[in-house]
């Protein structure tokens, strides 16, 4: 039984020159990426410096998406605001434009005051008003709210939500929800250092930051474990690991960009308040792409 | 010595119609406390849902105190966005618009790449390209931020750097920066529950949400202060905190704008996914105006 | 290949009576254990409520498990203490008593001075003077402390470091450590969710509090991971979470207790400051073992 | 009015001579703080490393402190344990020896099920069988349990529990505790950086670590808040917070006791797991205690 979204994805960097959006640079990057088995994309995703980006600008980044990336390529775009009523209005000006669904990270900002209910509230709002199938998102380690199993257990028979993206890199996590939400509902991992043993557990797919910079192996990983091929899905998971750990975890943003260029993609600068990384950081990442033959 | 800031200020609350913004009843409220002896009014901070705005409603609400604000009074608005480019942008778009001060949150969203060294990139950027001076936000409940004493005693010399609002409701915070900071520099206090230890450790006022509903005894406690009576200023303070208790940190922003639709101020609905306070919550606010002869 | 300590323990409960140590009931169940599949037991761990007995309680405890123990059952005992000298000390008063290892949780007490260089030194110290092979213990739930993927690899080669019980719960912990250890360092799961996950990854076995109810599903899934038979080993894991989640998550030591007391073992109470389980939880607990045919 | 309990006392520092305790050392160096204006001392406290010691050196250091106190002084004694039964336990074991009243602060290990009703129950049970009057002690630092104002309020009218230590540095916490509780209930704070303002606002004295190295400046700041000559108050509270700061905060107990060596006491090294501290710290401390004229 296949899902419809189901596969592994880049959540894609946003290229920045002279601190401008550079909508060509990122076209040129789909287009590379469309030769991969990359099952689509997320755009305006944490990795694509979302929460940095305008509405205008944010809207010229989905349109380049759209526009380069190939027919059977799903498209993902992170919509999440800090009210309700933005998270809506935002969500629905994507609205028959080519987007598949919309990832919504939950508010945040009055973190004493998200209580379930709370969230609840916002997640049933949203899920009604929008007019794109939703995945709720749980990323604790920048939104510092942790969504509970049994939020996502409750909100799952919703029909306008299709799934989750849970990047808490817990597979616990995966383990109270896989059996208790309907069998078309998406689980997609948000953490590079678990695809394989979450596939093993129930989870769909993945939508991942290192897919920016070894989208070939990230997807690799997924049709390996669809052929059966577990032994080997596993070897490749594992070295995955250094590269998630060092482009996502330890250097971030700007790491991640630096390793793209290195790849013959364009990664660019990050937008500040994230700074760029330092000479040993290059070196770093240098030696790590080589040491894994990318 | 008196500082050109110095007084107490209400953080103020947005009122909503419908859920849109009704800078009609903001204007009223504005009016009203035109009469008190606050020092001024902080537009789109936590406490006016700034977070959950547009950049256009933001404006309309900038709009309206500037209109409504009786002359000495001063105005502050918060205006952090995520990005620093973001931040420096909507800072400047309100110059020349008869704004005071920018108060200035830190970015958050990256926490694990928001360094010290980060921290400071961001703060001295700003500082450079804003064309309002600048006020450093200390809020460590909704940011997840904490900025080190140290941070601010590095970014106090800067020339467009007048001051720090600090939330935490620490007073060790305070003690360690007051000696350390140029004698311009203004300490702003943003917890109701330490108003007047803060002002007899070297503070400069405060900017609460509290203000909102009891905007006389706030100020009174700053001029009681400023006039020696010490013991009468600690009573009120004192008197002051089961307010700041109740109205800012139990019911928060919904229950603070109860409590002013029961002073005759217009509160109104909070923005979602911020609930409304349910009967018992009423009742317990209700009784402690009462109370407290409000 | 097999390792030595490789399998599934249980994390004994240690029964009281009249809030004293009942070594006896102890003796009691570990004999029923002795029926199982289990590869040995844990005493004095977190579920053992090891912080709440004295050294005098803590040894009988010890004295009692070895004593009933069947012959083939390994033994491991938490020895940690928050001093370097109290853990060396503590453990070596083990020495040649019949304790297969010794599982050392990190000093936790003065957090803010626990660098990776104080835990280093603290681990170092400890396996050079244990006469006992040390384990390491990451259980930042309780501890307050995550030890970091780096430091278990940078202990990883001390020949008296036999291995790491990691309760967080993070598969990516496991990913990040397993290819970067000795061959024969055991890596263990502390969480009853994420056992065959785990064990497919790499882990060589699982020290478990939901075992002292389920001591047979729990060993059950190691034997069928061992035997191949991987899509059954996934289905008795995921009948394994709701029980872990209830009796160790939800209700906690007091709820396992009470599980331990419907399937035929010693549970009692647990040790004030741990408060027993109302009604409800009681109702609960006893639905869910009906309902999973324990 | 005044209370028994009221004034500045040292939290002692624990001499270690080889990695045992040197009971004579802290005898001389209470010999030494008897001559000055402390109101007593705190043995087995956070900084005498108490967690790390064993109940039979406990109880020599308690005897030792007794033995060589003047006759004025009060001696408080840290004397938690995990478990209820261990805190009742270890407390009476003092009874009869010349101790004042004992510091319990909370049970800690089993965070998430230390609930306000746990909590609340703990206390209850340990001041109705405690010998000793009780005070509670909250530092959410090293617990990683933060009381809260409204428990402290509810534990205030038992008749055995006395007062309360607070070192979150918090003084809103005491704003909102002061008014609640008894008139003869005693409020300690636990920082040093807030002692004048706290006495300012109804506190009744401090014990602090930072009184090690500075005993003089520590009392003298309580001598003149009662003697009304706040403005020197504040000014000395001002000049202690650097000292708070370095000694207690940046380099810790370490760093506190080498201060203590350089000033005449016996301070000598801290029981691992606390490093020693470097030479750029040792040069660091020597030049702060020469710059404040110690």
């Amino acid at each position: 039984m296949s899902k419809p979204l189901e596969g592994v994805y880049a959540a894609l960097t946003t290229p920045f020159a002279e601190d401008e959006i550079a909508a060509d640079k990122l076209r040129d990057n789909v287009r590379k990426y469309n030769r991969t088995d990359l099952a689509g994309y997320l755009v305006l995703g944490s990795t694509g410096e979302s929460v940095s980006l305008t509405d205008g600008e944010s809207l010229q980044l989905v349109e380049a998406v759209v526009a380069a990336a190939a027919p059977e390529k799903k498209i993902l775009v992170g919509t999440a605001r800090e009210s309700t009523k933005g998270t809506i209005d935002f969500t629905n000006s994507l609205a028959r434009r080519g987007v598949t669904a919309a990832l919504v990270r939950p508010p945040s900002y009055f973190k004493s005051k998200m209580t379930r209910a709370a969230l609840k509230t916002h997640y049933l709002a949203v899920a009604e008003a929008s007019k794109l199938p939703v995945l709720i998102y749980n990323i604790p380690q920048t939104t510092g709210i942790s969504l509970e199993p049994q939020l996502v257990i409750d909100l799952a028979p919703h029909p306008n939500i299709v799934g989750l993206k849970e990047s808490s890199g817990s597979l616990a996590f995966l383990s109270e929800v896989v059996r208790e939400v309907p069998a078309d509902f998406h689980y997609f991992l948000g953490s590079g250092h678990i695809v394989y043993p979450g596939l093993e557990m129930g989870a769909d797919g993945a939508i991942l930051a290192v897919a920016n910079a070894a989208p070939e192996m990230s997807a690799e990983i997924f049709r390996l474990f669809k052929a059966g091929k577990k032994d080997e899905a596993r070897r490749l998971q594992l070295d995955l690991v250094p590269l998630s750990k060092a482009l996502v975890e330890v250097y971030g943003i700007a790491g991640l960009k630096y390793a793209l260029d290195l790849r013959g993609y364009y990664g660019g600068p990050a937008r500040l308040p994230l700074l760029p990384v330092d000479d040993k950081a290059k070196q770093d990442i240098a030696f790590l792409l080589k040491k894994m033959g990318l």
